[in-house]
């Protein structure tokens, strides 16, 4: 199913350390996740309201993303323009705990399982620092993809989560 | 109510900028709130465990710290050897996320109200940065603490709280 025409060293050159290829629902596309090449804000930013999320202040979005733990593309690869369809990103203190951010799959890409790919990526990246307990808020339309995937949904008597707007 | 005997200048050379002093149920007992006074890693391990939690690895306790946007400690005043009565720290981005962590005041400090003043001084902080969306986990057992005080549970239709254990 995947037809990267990348080498490793290509990959690593252009997506940095860490890049790898995503499963691609085309044999004519390729995909590749990312966690240090980085954003022009403008697009993340189409984005993420091609989504349905509003619009925030490029100063601060700059600033978020300086100071997350994890920041990751999905990229449609071309050698000269690669496209940015897909985005996720984890706040943290780097050892104990993890709160995922802004998970967004461009919508002309969604329904081909790139969403769970990208959950797959961000789960293990989080491992691989030694992190073991991740949180997310989700909107509800996405409350079965996640469910699905083994994330648990709270309160259920153990946890309960709590949303405060200063 | 309050009778601290610290100055201003001898508050913020003991306890930091931003130190402040927390309304004390006990005329005899000053207390203070500070963002910069160190920890000691056993005594806030032991704080910790006394309200029910379990041990963690020092190493990782002290890396989570590091990593953390804001740790507050509540203080019981003395010259020589302030006690550590009460903690809470912050993981975020710095500028629109903050998620709040490890909420502890000592058994033989709660009922005084202490918990909501550490609440409004670690929100304060927080709008002080200019982070309006704050979020946390709680135990079953504190709900109705956190609902007093204005938070928001979830989920109830529009944002849902998941949880992975990696």
């Amino acid at each position: 199913m995947i037809s990267l025409s990348l080498t490793t060293e290509e990959l690593i050159d252009a997506y940095g350390e860490g890049a790898c290829e995503c499963p691609s629902p085309n044999a004519q596309m390729s995909l590749v996740f990312s966690q240090s090449r980085s954003f022009d804000l403008v697009e993340l930013e189409q984005l993420l309201q091609a989504v349905g999320w509003s619009q925030r202040p490029f100063r601060k979005v700059r600033m978020a993303l300086d100071n997350s733990l994890l920041k990751v593309g999905l990229w449609q690869h071309d050698p000269s323009f690669p496209r940015l369809i897909g985005f996720a990103r984890c706040t943290g203190d780097g050892v104990l705990e993890a709160t995922v951010w802004d998970v967004a799959i461009h919508p002309l890409y969604q329904g081909f399982g790139l969403g769970k790919q990208l959950m797959d990526y961000v789960n293990k990246s989080l491992r691989n620092l030694g992190i073991r307990r991740i949180t997310l808020f989700a909107d509800p339309g996405v409350v079965s993809f996640y469910l699905s995937q083994g994330w648990l949904l709270e309160p259920k008597g153990h946890r309960c989560a709590f949303w405060y707007a200063n």
